[in-house]
């Protein structure tokens, strides 16, 4: 059925608080307790018996996800049906709104000899704002190639990204890149005969490029890979009917909320900012999804007190949330990332659902043990979504 | 794979108690307690240890079922691969079994004006005796359109059925009913072009019923809608292999086991009835269906203690129920209706199965919270069925 179709309007506010990488697995450096488990969190632990708790798989069992697909579950989209190019996201990351006629090609600065032998993928991982001093440079000097339109995006450190704009062009199109060093630039083709255009124009397009790059002592050359029309996914509202706010810090989830059509402002560096922005704007919206990135950082560190201080951090913002009013809060991760593996990981989220229509479980504390045993059980996380929108009341009865 | 193909005839009985919008959620006027949970249940709690328990999911995470899609659901079918018309339930639960060549409407009396506008769109909520009164004049006077049959059945209060029987009908046809009243009467409509045949003869109809109710004082027009066909369904018998009796005291219900195919008598208007003809039946079934209705009436009422009284009553009705000595007894909502929402629900339903080879989990009581914790986890309703038939030992292996 289309959930759609069951939305009924009305004025109910639907939050969803994502920790990023918020699961942890015990560390037996710290007496083999989760990063949630060791954390003081006064407030969480007087929420979480008043709630209900589960755990949820982002994509699929045993599954490690990227941040994309584990937010494309949360906000109810079965991910292994969204495609979504790498060099789109990436543009829409760093907030750039692709067209129908655009081609997005993820792209990376590289030190490569006079015979294009690549010697150094990441160009010594020069830093942003040499980076984006070379993009300017490009930009000043590529304008188009034939009728196509280029457009330099500059990223963080080697990163930036190309945008294309022209008829016809395709996607199917092998990487630049030969993904390791001592080997030479490939050559862009089509996979299919449609897309040899559109893999003669990035030739020419590298060409030009290393042209301009010829003086740079380290960033000379470019990989290229990652092209990506304009995503068709559903957006969020035309699926749910919600009117949805995204605040958030970092642009991958920026970039994600606005290829799903959510308002999604440019706030401020903080959480706090976030927060701010939330208690200002929350009326206008019927579903809000706050990001707080911090906890994946520390996990991604290894570093387990790191990821319980700013879980404590994250505790400590709760009554500021909560003076919101939400008639739905959903506390969860889009993934786990436990220190002990420094990495996303499989394991499921931990879920808390705090509402006025769900019942609550009584369990004392929000952790990954506790939600083992909470009453929404174990979930695909993009079957949350639903149950957030029937807690609200925002969805009518299906069938008679 | 297929459950008929792995069946196996033996002479166990399978008895499906279904207490008809039984879960509920904590109240906070009665202690954050649930119906279950609040209510004295010394039959129940003997059982609940030595039975297993879980949670089912009707239709869907967060969607709230109707009592069809529901009940589908709990015989075994995926309810969204389950499509039954408005028409052909209503036919259905009257008693009319539908032939290949017919199609049925739902009708409401309604009060209109001398050019067709809606005034009441329930004719003042006429009585159904009066209704009676009327169906009858017309089934009197109209017998049939061109060569088309047409059959009058009584339903309750302003609600009827009619049955068009004759060649080539066809569903796709607008209603004529403008849903707002102040509005004039719709002509009915093909959605296609083959079903423009008989949306003519259902406009021909509405000429004549109009002509017959002229000098009704308040039922002197006619809405119709849900129109449909004979439904496509696998019968319970051809999809299971076993012969089916359902114990239901309302019409909703009978019509959804007679699509079903399943032995349907009417029995008697009260629970009592349903149980002592359990008593002297249940030896020629292999499954047995036997339907509460109180339950959900009082939760639809939001009267929790009523509801809590009408828990009570089944639980008096237990050891009666159990001196049929089922193999398998299955005790479960069709949908939740908390008493705090007087509405049908998407909390997932508390579900009992006690038998000799489930096991048991040990849990005192049979409530929401307890299934929880129970052994059978949460799993869509439809996978209920085929446990049931492994516990009556029905089911072959599947596979070398």
């Amino acid at each position: 059925m289309k959930i759609r179709e069951l939305y009924q309007k009305n004025n109910t506010k639907i939050l969803f608080l994502v920790a990023d990488g918020l699961g942890g697995i015990p560390h037996p450096d710290f007496g083999n307790k989760t990063e949630l488990e060791y954390a003081k969190t006064p407030n969480l632990d007087k929420l979480a018996p008043q709630s209900v708790l589960g755990l949820t798989i982002p994509v699929e069992y045993g599954i490690t996800p990227g941040s994309g697909p584990a937010h494309f579950s949360l906000f109810g989209y079965n991910p292994e049906e969204v495609e979504i190019g790498r060099g789109a996201l990436e543009a829409y990351g760093i907030g750039y709104i692709m067209s129908d006629d655009e081609l997005a090609i993820r792209a990376n600065f590289c030190t490569i000899t006079p015979d294009r032998v690549v010697t150094d993928r990441r160009a010594g991982r020069i830093e942003t704002e040499e980076m984006k001093r070379i993009v300017n440079k490009l930009s000043e000097n590529i304008k188009g190639i034939e009728n196509y339109k280029v457009t330099f995006l500059p990223g963080k450190e080697h990163r930036f990204v190309i945008i294309l704009k022209g008829p016809r062009l395709h996607d199917q199109i092998s990487d630049t890149d030969p993904q390791k060093e001592g080997s030479k630039l490939l050559e862009a083709r089509g996979h299919e005969k449609e897309a040899e255009k559109t893999a003669g124009v990035i030739n020419q397009l590298v060409d030009k490029i290393l042209e301009v790059l010829k003086d740079e002592p380290r960033a000379n050359g470019v990989l290229l890979r990652g092209y990506s029309l304009k995503p068709k996914v559903e957006s969020f509202e035309e699926r749910t009917g919600m009117k949805a706010l995204s605040l958030a810090n970092y642009p991958m989830y920026k970039g994600i909320t606005r290829i799903l059509g959510m308002d999604t402002p440019d706030v401020g560096e903080t959480f706090a900012d976030l927060v701010r922005y939330l208690k200002e704007h929350i009326a206008n919206y019927d579903f809000v999804y706050l990001h707080y990135k911090y906890t994946d950082k520390a996990g991604e560190d290894g570093d387990f007190l790191k990821k319980v201080k700013y879980i404590e951090e994250l505790d400590s913002y709760l009554p500021e949330i909560l003076s919101v009013n939400p008639d739905v809060l959903v506390i969860t991760g889009d993934h786990s990332t436990p220190s002990l593996l420094k990495s996303h990981s499989w394991h499921p989220n931990p879920l808390l659902v705090y509402s006025k229509y769900m019942g609550f479980d009584g369990i004392e504390r929000f952790t990954e043990r506790n939600c083992a045993k909470g009453s929404l059980g174990i979930m695909y996380a993009y079957h949350l979504l639903p149950i957030a929108m029937a807690a609200g009341l925002k969805l009518k009865k299906w069938g008679a």
